[in-house]
């Protein structure tokens, strides 16, 4: 994704921006047409942003989301970066709280995040709490990081565990919710989580895979091999109204804003 | 997957299994601890099953199922290695048809299935008739698999298009169901085909990926890309009751039982 000035926008264009709008685009660069004039003379090579000149082409199904005039661009660009991961989260934690009321199951529903710090995992646990999840955990690798989430007050747990380690993952997160996860959210960008995701889960449970070191086969041969009756998303990155949603969180969550404040500090 | 006859079970064993009983497992050989004995010296290096000596492991959460007496074992093992794919399609299925009526929403459910006239494939379009899909269509790359799915009967209507082209695939399936498909189920085993089943699925629609060669990447942002808001799943190979529910499908279906029939015979 990208953040730019709209330059011109087409008449038939269901987009709704206007020239001189000062816009995020929502869509992986790889799929927009984009030429680059200054040969990225002002990028060190080592921030995860990258400043240049230029111009691209959003087509009618790109989406892209005013910047708001009241925080930092690159702020914003990060909270933007990762908005479907806590819209999709509401969504199906949602439908468990929705799905537990309407049965009469007074049984509270359960979430655990793993890689809970960082920027898709710190909004999915917000996201979490505000859909209805009555307990939370953020799993996270090392102390620091459980010390900031812990601060950032995002989770009702926060408990360390390498998610690479299906037997000890799965076992962090059932002693920090007393019981499996009923949506289990992998934000973590290390390849190797999959099965401790699936173990972590209950029967009947959904894991949202939103990391791209997910593997499509050790996940699906994984959880037949466990027998393991889970729903398994691949985590969409569009889900309507997702900006709004992560931009909320930003402004209604002050642990959010800790966290990726810190986190841009550091970059 | 294998089949082999049950030499002892141990005490504690859960999966009810006894001595002398013939059965197919229904978990990847990565996941199962194998002897083999005979140095595969049966093996014409040619079939898809491959005859051999030995003996493997089952646990506790490996799943198995007794084969049955009046079935040829070949049918059987070709039937259950891919049970988990009708099994998932029914019950996704099924939420589409349930929630429509809960909602009286008059709108029938649609459902493509890319790769009809394989095995996954040919169940998932029975499986999905039965759950209450109003419309199927089944997509083969092929004339011959075109006809042979045809007179199977299992479709309400057979195209013909190239899964690998997004904007051939979406027409032709929409073209067939006189609308995008509410379930899109993917069960051709060829790179790329991520694209053209998310451009098939309606808006909130859901596309199940069976095929071990769909990329997690290519789904996930391509999704994105698209700004589609469809639901994306792993498809996992085990649904509690999936190897009943597909033994049952070859006995209740004659078009089922065909084209299995036939590809046993050519392979």
């Amino acid at each position: 994704m990208l953040i730019g000035t709209v330059e011109e926008a087409g008449r038939r264009s269901p987009l709704g921006l206007k020239a001189g709008a000062r816009v995020a685009t929502l869509v992986s660069l790889t799929l927009t047409p984009l030429v680059i004039t200054d040969g990225l003379a002002r990028w060190d090579g080592r921030s995860e942003q990258v400043p240049c000149d230029g111009w691209a082409i959003l087509f009618a199904r790109s989406i892209a989301a005013v910047l708001p005039d009241d925080e930092d661009p690159q702020l914003s660009l990060a909270v933007l970066d990762v908005c479907g991961a806590p819209a999709l989260t509401a969504r199906v934690v949602s439908r468990y709280v929705q799905e537990r009321g309407r049965v009469g199951d007074p049984t509270p529903v359960r979430v655990a995040v793993i890689g809970g710090a960082g920027k898709s995992g710190s909004l999915s646990l917000a996201a979490a709490r505000r859909a209805g999840a009555a307990r939370t955990v953020g799993v996270v690798p090392v102390a620091a990081e459980r010390d900031a989430l812990t601060a950032a007050g995002l989770a009702s747990v926060v408990a360390l565990a390498d998610a690479r380690d299906p037997v000890g993952l799965s076992t962090a997160v059932t002693t920090a919710l007393g019981a499996p996860a009923d949506v289990t959210v992998v934000c973590v960008d290390v390849p190797g989580c999959e099965h401790g995701a699936v173990l972590a889960t209950a029967d009947g449970g959904t894991v949202i895979f939103f990391s791209m070191a997910t593997s499509f086969s050790a996940a699906a041969l994984g959880a037949e091999g466990l027998a393991a009756d889970v729903t398994m998303l691949v985590g969409n990155g569009y889900v309507p109204g997702h900006a709004e949603l992560a931009l909320g969180l930003l402004r209604a969550e002050p642990g959010v804003r800790q966290l990726f404040t810190a986190r841009i500090a550091a970059d």
